[in-house]
C-alpha cells in the first residue's frame, strides 16, 4: 500500500516555534512546539526543529510520506526566501530557505503569517473554491493576504497585502510603523483597546472598564465586558467595525473579491465585529459592489491554524 | 507571402467612436471615427461601425489580416461581455460581444477603457515586460487598471479597479457615484479644477484663473497659468499630487506595482503633476516599499490610445 502524502508546516512565533504534519486534505496527523531562542540564530532552530520534528515522525513513518515544507514566519519574503529584520526575532536579515536546504533536500516555501493563513482558508477553509478573496488577520496588529484569480499576491518584491498600513486618517494615531493613522492602530487588538481608552476620556459612561489601568485592558476583556452589555465597550467595537468596513470598501475597490474573511483574535468576538464590519462596509462600498461581498468568519478553527497555513503554502506550490 | 495580422480595436465614447486595424508591435495600420449616436442604440452602432471598418480595410487586405476585435466600453464587464447602465450612453445595459458576434465570426473582448488602457501599456507602452503595475487614467473622473503576475485584476465581477473611488477624505467632496470624498473628486480634471475654486476662496494670491467664471476653468488653463507661474494653479498641481501620492500609497500597500502609470489629459501637464505625486507618494508610504515604485509617464503617446489599448486586449487574448 502507498503511503499517504503530508507536508511539514512550521510556525516561527517570537518565543515559540509550532510544526505540524498535515495531509492533502488540511487534517493534522501530529503535530509539537519548541522554543524559538532566537537569540540563538535561525540555523539552531531549523537544527532543533527537524530533530524534533523527524523524532515525532518515527511513529508515522510507516503509514505517511513528507512531501514538502512550508513555514510561515514575520517579514518573509517568498520571492527570496528570506525573513528580513522581523521584529520579534534576532536574526536580522536571514536566508531561511537556504538553511531548510541543508536539513532537508524537500521542496519548501515561506512566506508571512498573515498570507499563510489565506493560503490556508484557500485550500482547507472558508475560502474553498473561491478565485478572489481576501483574509484579514486581526490579531496584535492587522495582517492581510490578497488572493487574485487563484492566486496570492506577492507584488513584484514579495511583500504585497499590507493593508493594516493603509491609511485611515493621516492624523490619526501613531504607528510602530512610523506613520499616522494606519487602519491597523483602530482594527486590532491593540487597535481595540486605544479605542475604549479614547471612549473612556470622550464619554461620560459607565464602565466596568474605567476600574482597569490601561495596560490591564486587552481584547479579550472588551469582548466579554461587551457581551455583559457594557456599553463603551459595545461602541468601542462599534468604531472599530465602522473603521474597517469603511477601508475594507477601499480594498473591495481595489481587486472585487467575492470573500472577505476576518480571522484571528478579534475576529473570535463574532457578531460584536462582524456585524458593524459588514454594516458600515456596506454602507461606504461604491454602488456596483453593494451586496456582492461576503464577510465569513476563517473555517480554520481547530488546532494550530498558522501550521495548517503554513502547511497549505507548499502544499500549494506542489499542486500548481 | 503569408499576410500580417492585425486586430480592430474600437473605443466606444459617448460622442464618437473610433476604431482602428493595430499589429502585433502597436503600429496603427489604419484607422477611422464614426458618431456613436447612442439614442440609436448598441445594435445600430456596430452595424455602422463594421460597415466604415470594412471600407477602410478594403485598401489593405491583400496585405493584413484581421484575427480579433478589442473593445474599450465605458462601465464594460470582461466576463459578462455587457455594457451596463453607462451614464454617457442611453443603452441601458445590453451585450456588446453578443451584437459583435452577429456581424463577425472573430474572438472578441470587451473591457472598459482603464483596463484597456493598462494593458495597452502592457503590450505597447510604458509597462512593456512588467508583471506587476497599475494605470491610473487622470481624464474626467479617475480610472485605473490594476495588473497582477502580468494579468489584469477583474475581480470576480469583472469591476475591479476602482481607485478612483476609493476614500480620500470621508467627510470630503460630493462624488458623482453618490458618496463623499472619492479620490476621483481631488484626482482628475474636474478635481483639479475644483481644488483651484478652493483655493480661489482660501487663499488671498493673485491669479488669473479670478478673471474666469468656474465653469470656464479647464485642467488645460490651469496647467497653462501654472507654466507662466501662476501661484493658485501651481498650489493646485501640488495638492493634486499630495492626495493622488497620498492615495498611491495604500494601493501600493494592496498589490505592490514595481511601476504606476499615469495616463490621461492632467498627466500630459508632466512634471508639474508628476512631482508632487512621486514626493507625496515616497512620504505617505510603508517604508518596505520606499524607493521602489517608479512612477512613470504612458508610452502610448501617438494617436489614438484608447484604441491602442482596446486592440492590445484582444492581442492579449489571443497570445494567451
Amino acid at each position: 500500500m502507498s503511503k499517504i502524502e503530508v507536508t511539514l508546516g512550521i510556525d516561527v512565533g517570537g518565543t515559540n516555534t509550532a510544526f505540524g504534519f498535515v495531509d492533502r486534505q488540511g487534517a493534522m496527523i501530529t503535530s509539537g512546539s519548541i522554543p524559538t531562542h532566537s537569540e540563538e540564530g535561525a540555523d539552531n532552530l531549523f537544527k532543533r526543529l527537524f530533530s524534533s520534528s523527524d523524532e515525532l515522525f518515527i511513529n508515522y513513518k510507516d503509514d505517511y510520506e513528507v512531501i514538502g515544507i512550508g513555514i510561515g514566519a514575520p517579514n518573509a519574503n517568498y520571492y527570496k526566501g528570506t525573513v528580513e529584520t522581523p521584529p520579534n526575532l534576532q536574526w536580522g536579515t536571514v536566508n531561511v530557505l537556504e538553511i531548510v536546504k541543508k536539513y532537508s533536500p524537500l521542496p519548501s516555501a515561506i512566506t508571512n503569517d498573515a498570507n499563510a493563513a489565506a493560503i490556508g482558508e484557500m485550500k482547507f477553509g472558508a475560502a474553498k473554491g473561491l478565485k478572489n478573496f481576501i483574509v484579514i488577520t486581526l490579531g496584535t496588529g492587522l495582517g492581510s493576504g490578497i488572493v487574485v484569480n487563484g492566486e496570492l499576491v506577492y507584488g513584484h518584491d514579495g511583500f504585497a497585502g499590507e493593508i493594516g498600513h493603509t491609511v485611515y486618517d493621516f492624523n490619526g494615531r501613531q504607528c510602530g510603523c512610523g506613520r499616522k493613522g494606519c487602519l491597523e492602530t483602530y482594527a486590532s487588538a491593540t487597535g481595540l483597546v486605544r479605542t475604549v481608552s479614547e471612549l473612556l476620556c470622550n464619554s461620560m459612561a459607565n464602565s466596568e472598564l474605567r476600574e482597569l489601568k490601561y495596560n490591564e485592558i486587552t481584547a479579550k476583556k472588551v469582548c466579554e465586558a461587551a457581551t455583559r452589555g457594557d456599553k463603551i465597550a459595545l461602541e468601542a467595537f462599534e468604531i472599530t467595525g465602522k473603521i474597517l468596513g469603511a477601508k475594507l470598501a477601499d480594498s473591495v475597490a481595489h481587486t472585487s473579491p467575492e470573500a472577505i474573511i476576518l480571522f484571528g483574535g478579534v475576529a473570535n468576538a463574532g457578531k460584536l465585529i462582524f456585524e458593524p464590519t459588514k454594516k458600515y462596509m456596506e454602507a461606504y462600498m461604491l454602488n456596483i459592489f453593494k451586496n456582492k461581498v461576503r464577510l465569513l468568519p476563517s473555517a480554520l478553527t481547530e488546532g494550530n491554524t498558522a501550521v495548517l497555513g503554513a502547511a497549505a503554502l507548499i502544499w500549494n506550490e506542489i499542486e500548481k
